[in-house]
């Protein structure tokens, strides 16, 4: 398999008491990455971040988490890497600046807060139920999600 | 006057290149935050922060500055109070968190990150012809900004 | 009084659990330093902060508290401008950041971290009773710490 | 292989600038590490972290480095999960906040600031010489640092 620091590395993030939908739909956009060769990052707690990370890895896909805690006992089981902060919610920024386009799921104002980080930092958003926001990408389905993330981008 | 300490925090968060309505309501919002003896946390740096540090220390108020870099020097010469982090963007969360309400003015998605994270810290979120995003409360004019932003404060 | 902008900033750092030595020391440099007429910046909490923050305010200094918590409230009731950092221990980088100079009373690991991000940063340290590290200048008065600290450095 | 999430975490920690026998025992330690198939973790830069993650991947080893700069780009080849923080010196704290123990060889003030952070979050640190702290462990050669880091946990 090809060498991971190669992959490219896309960024999953949304709420954490996401509905049965986002779960869904999270968990199918973890799948599609894994599948397409690239690497999970995300929050690594609850909700639509351990729904992404539960299908990464049923696909045999790499998980990067990047915790708000000091300590990494805190991730989700699904979580490979998990990288503990102790920052709180400032490590929002640290999620999306580890990732070469970021996908949105549903989310409240933890998830509003990366998107407009993501921005900030060039990335490639795409929004699936999630904050409409000026210069993010829609998609209408998860595959159409991961697919608009990839594009452009070679690892 | 009133001990430092006690005095209500008011952060007032907008774009480094702000139009000249922006700027005139930057201004006019300080100089009110000041009158009301209130203290002024911005990020430090210029456009609608410099000109909203002018205002208010025009009135004789005081002014904290939470800057993105390393050193002090970066801040606007209106910052009385300036507080390096060498965080980058990712200091964006410590100013909301350092007010007890928070005006925004104008601004691009440093700004969104801004109001997310002012309302991720459970602040009062005054907007004034800036990003709309639910559980933001619109004012029409600065003088309604900072009064919506005092209601239910008491230093 | 001097513009508080142009005031040279004195970072007193040290121990949370002080004996009594070390309590009385850090409370006469924080009195020195307000004295001269520079800033006491600290780390906002107890112990050798607390004991230089009451100095300082005795003499009518200002005092910053660069906090590990996400809440101002933490502060001792000495500090003037609170500065929540959310950052936990990592936040004693900024502590020292914020200074011209450091002065080290005391303390244990936290001090150590603060003395060597002292360095890092290139500013002049101070000890008083703390840490031998080399190049960390030794006081063996309050009154000989707060002249070292200050020498060479025009506010 | 074991799973990577179970893998014990050893932090490698030291200057930019080694000697050659700094080097040689850097690169030994990141050997032993990985042989003992514990993840390495380190800043992810140059001098000691290149040697150690040399010695690591060299051994089949999976290397996390988790760098002061805003871009992956800036970590050394032997990197597989570089992490990006934009937090400048300030990330030494996060690096030894993801070990389980901590191994020091040779290094400057920002070796010491990692010691004292390993310290203050009540991480083993061993020390192959490098700076004299108390409460460091010191070890004689390569192997007396990896049996002492790795002593008494268990992946």
């Amino acid at each position: 398999m090809k060498d991971i620091r190669k992959r490219i590395r896309i960024a999953v993030i949304g709420g954490s008491r996401p509905g049965k939908q986002a779960v869904d739909n999270a968990f199918e956009v973890g799948r599609l990455i894994a599948r397409a060769g690239a690497v999970l990052v995300c929050g690594g707690l609850g909700g639509v971040m351990e729904a992404a990370c539960r299908g990464a890895r049923e696909e045999g896909g790499l998980v990067v988490g990047i915790l708000p805690g000091g300590s990494t006992a805190d991730a989700n089981p699904w979580v490979d890497v998990p990288i503990a902060t102790g920052l709180g919610y400032t490590r929002n920024a640290l999620v999306v600046m580890n990732a070469d386009a970021i996908i949105a799921v549903n989310g409240e104002y933890g998830t509003l807060s990366e998107i407009a980080y993501g921005k900030i930092h060039g990335r490639k958003v795409v929004g699936l139920g999630t904050w409409a926001v000026k210069g993010v990408d829609i998609a209408a389905t998860p595959e159409e999600a991961v697919r608009m993330a990839l594009q452009d981008l070679s690892g």
